[in-house]
Parts: C-alpha cells; sequence; structure tokens
C-alpha cells in the first residue's frame, strides 16, 4: 500500500499549473500541484472540483460570485459548470480531488492542459 | 461557496471515531475525524477509502499484510474488501475521502456505527 507524503511529493514538483496524480480511487483522482499566478478561466462540465490548499494561499476567482480565497488548511468545492479562475499571487500548494479524467483547463484547451496526468 | 477551515473543524469535533461531513462532490464525501485508541476490525465491500492525516500519526493494521503507518501529511487509499482496523495511540486528526453512504464501521455494526453523518 503506497503512502504519499504530500511535502516530499511537491518538492519533486518543478512545474506550476501542472497535477500530478497521488491518489486513484473510486474513479477519482487526487491530485497536487504547485500553483503560482493566474491561470486560464475554465469551468468543468460534469465534474465538481475540491481545492484544499496545503501551503500558501489561493484565490479562486468566480465569474458571476464573488471571489473565494483559501488559506492554509482550508477547502472549497468548486461545483461543476461554474467558470473559475485560480489566482496564487505567491506558490501555493494545492490537493485536488475531482473525477479521473478530469483536465485542469476544464472546457478550454491551452497550453496548459496536461492530457495524461503523472504520478508524483 | 463554503470554506471549510480544516483546524476550526477539528476544534468543534469533540467525540472520537466520530466523522463528520467537510464537504459532499461527485457522490463522494470528505470527512474529518478525531481518532484515539484502536478501532474495530472492518472492510468496505465497494469502497476504496483514503486517509491523511491533518495531525498526529496513525496507524493501519491490515489483516494479511504489513501494517501502515501515517504521519502528519502523508496519505493512503485502503482498496475495497481489504480489512483494516485503524490505530492511533495518541489522537490523530484525519481527512478521509470515500463515496457518499460510506459507513465509518464497514461490514460491522457496533456501537461505534455512525449512521447518518453531521455537518462539520
Amino acid at each position: 500500500m503506497d503512502i504519499v507524503n504530500l511535502a516530499e511529493s511537491f518538492e519533486a514538483i518543478e512545474e506550476y499549473w501542472s497535477p500530478r496524480l497521488a491518489a486513484e480511487l473510486n474513479g477519482q483522482h487526487v491530485k497536487l500541484a504547485k500553483l503560482r499566478g493566474e491561470f486560464d478561466w475554465h469551468h468543468h462540465a460534469d465534474a465538481d472540483e475540491l481545492f484544499l490548499v496545503v501551503d500558501g494561499a489561493l484565490t479562486i476567482e468566480l465569474r458571476d460570485e464573488g471571489d473565494v480565497t483559501l488559506g492554509k488548511g482550508e477547502l472549497c468545492v468548486v461545483p461543476a459548470g461554474v467558470e473559475h479562475r485560480p489566482v496564487a499571487t505567491e506558490e501555493a500548494r494545492v490537493l485536488l480531488f475531482e473525477p479521473a479524467g478530469t483536465l485542469n483547463t476544464g472546457n478550454v484547451a491551452s497550453e496548459r492542459t496536461v492530457e495524461e496526468i503523472e504520478r508524483v
């Protein structure tokens, strides 16, 4: 049974906005990503997406609602279909939980789209 | 969009072995539980179960394999059908991911079975 150490796994991630697979269960993926700067506006048509900030702070801008800012040890769920844009002024280390196959850029294809997620 | 602060939520949990619901998404539950002592041996017939230790340390005893011990910031997945028993010699604060409706005592009914999970 594999143990994933979050701190060691984040240290091994070099690229920003490039999620890596930490665990798979019940058709869902647990991903780890280092974020810094502004991501692309997007939504996930059929997938709710959970963000848990492990270190740093993350603002999730929402097109039709107020923004949400998560500090270390805080989580929220962006429901399916809600257009959002993650923004981190400093490096943020984030755990994501969402259905397997969910693309990081959702409905938008960009140079930051990760088609094949790699293990941490 | 609700923000869940893990530290504050754990502070609000008084009972050991009594998971509370932190978030629901894609038919899955994110639960928080304070653990201390030995739980009951059990398995979940159809549900993989993720344990992430937010604070403290947790040993997951496995009937047919070596035990697994998770420290703070470590996670693992116990696959469906694998008999296990969580043990925490000191208080452990644990985040669980599993399908909605998964019972904490799995296939075993005991006085610690939580039928209706409450929100944190």
